[in-house]
């Protein structure tokens, strides 16, 4: 099952079952040109809980050995999420702007201190995001706010595809301008769907539409006005942004 | 002008302009008993920005003599905000949580990159914020998400008071269990109002009802269980919490 949220040619908020038939959409019985169709993001987040360094790959990159005892979390606000198809807008006046392929699960039903082994019952389902980052301020910040926050800088989607839509070793795949540039498996990730769940809502409210942005691996680089940046993650599809200037 | 929000003595949700009579309520007209109604958070932010290390005093308490270039940031979403009579539920399994009074600001009218000059346009007013801590946490973290952002995290208001109400040298002031911790005045911000907004709004559109926290002075001590703190700035009021165990 995967679930697509759209504004319709008249302008009308659409959400529901994405199924192709000849090419076109069909949500709630009727049918639609994909032309026709603005894709909004899958999910309406109340905040966007990331891990950093969720791979050993890129954990090594920066210099680290060892396999953390807990995840690293930082945080995105609603201001962050934009969906398939809108425009990446580099921040002004920033030097390194890089692109971070990640796989995103999405919070179905409230929770608080659950228990790993019922942390699925709360996800709605998984969706590509990427997790755009202005190096020039976080290498100067503590705390990644001008780094990681900035407007736009959580594109999502193209859906949310239910937890049996997605392999347990489903691919992520990021293309810049059509060259794979970050390429990795579910598998490899240091903490499981289930940890990362448990381990945030001991101490926050995980709220419906939520979204817990798991970590990018080794590759993330630098962002051009121009390009085409694409997340490819199996059993969910493709998410499409093309990258302009301020 | 003081805007509060509360639940009446039937549930129903109350907006309007605070005025007292005779020890009572006047909103929209109709006249309210204060023992009878549930105060709610004056604003309902779509997150809160906060700032690090606001006064000077506290900054050089953590081995920083000079002024820094710009404001230090950090996030707390929806999640953290708690009205004035909520408890404060101490995070499970934490060794040290403390207090940190702070002016807030709330946020009137959608903004982005907006000049200082300008910036008092988009304030609706002015509430007290309790920037609760949990240091267990925070000293592990470089982004302070389980440190900051957990659950009831932020008690703030009473009420939100349009910024004329709020004198330039207004006192800010925390009482633990009735003694005084924490004295300030606006005046001792390293940064202004208008200098934060503008700061912030660079990179992130702040939406109506959104929150800057705008840091802690020299004080910051150790809740526990049963404590009444309190958090009274001139102009506003008293935001009173009572601190309870997990």
């Amino acid at each position: 099952m995967r679930t697509i949220r759209f504004r319709d040619a008249m302008g009308l908020e659409r959400v529901g079952q994405w199924e192709t038939q000849d090419g076109h959409i069909v949500v709630g019985g009727q049918t639609y040109d994909p032309v026709e169709i603005d894709i909004l993001p899958p999910a309406t987040p109340s905040k966007v809980i990331c891990q950093a360094g969720g791979y050993m790959d890129l954990r090594k990159e920066s210099g680290f050995e060892d396999r953390p005892e807990r995840p690293e979390l930082f945080m995105k606000g609603p201001n962050c999420v934009v969906g398939h198809g809108d425009a990446i807008e580099l921040p002004s006046g920033k030097e390194i702007v890089e692109f971070e392929a990640e796989f995103g699960i999405v919070i179905s039903r409230q929770c608080r201190a659950i228990d790993e082994s019922v942390a699925l019952e709360y996800v709605e389902g998984f969706t590509c995001v990427n997790d755009i980052s202005n190096r020039d301020d976080q290498h100067e910040e503590r705390n990644w706010v001008r780094g990681k926050a900035f407007d736009g800088s959580l594109p999502m989607g193209p859906v949310v595809a239910s937890p049996d839509e997605v392999p347990e070793d489903a691919t992520l795949r990021l293309r810049q301008n059509g060259t794979v540039k970050q390429e990795t498996t579910r598998e490899m990730m240091i903490f499981s769907v289930e940890e990362l769940i448990s381990d945030i809502s001991q101490l926050i409210t995980l709220e419906p539409g939520d979204v817990i942005a798991t970590g990018t691996p080794y590759g993330p680089d630098t962002l051009s006005a121009g390009d085409v940046v694409e997340v490819e993650f199996e059993g969910v599809g493709t998410l499409r942004n093309h990258v302009t200037a301020p």
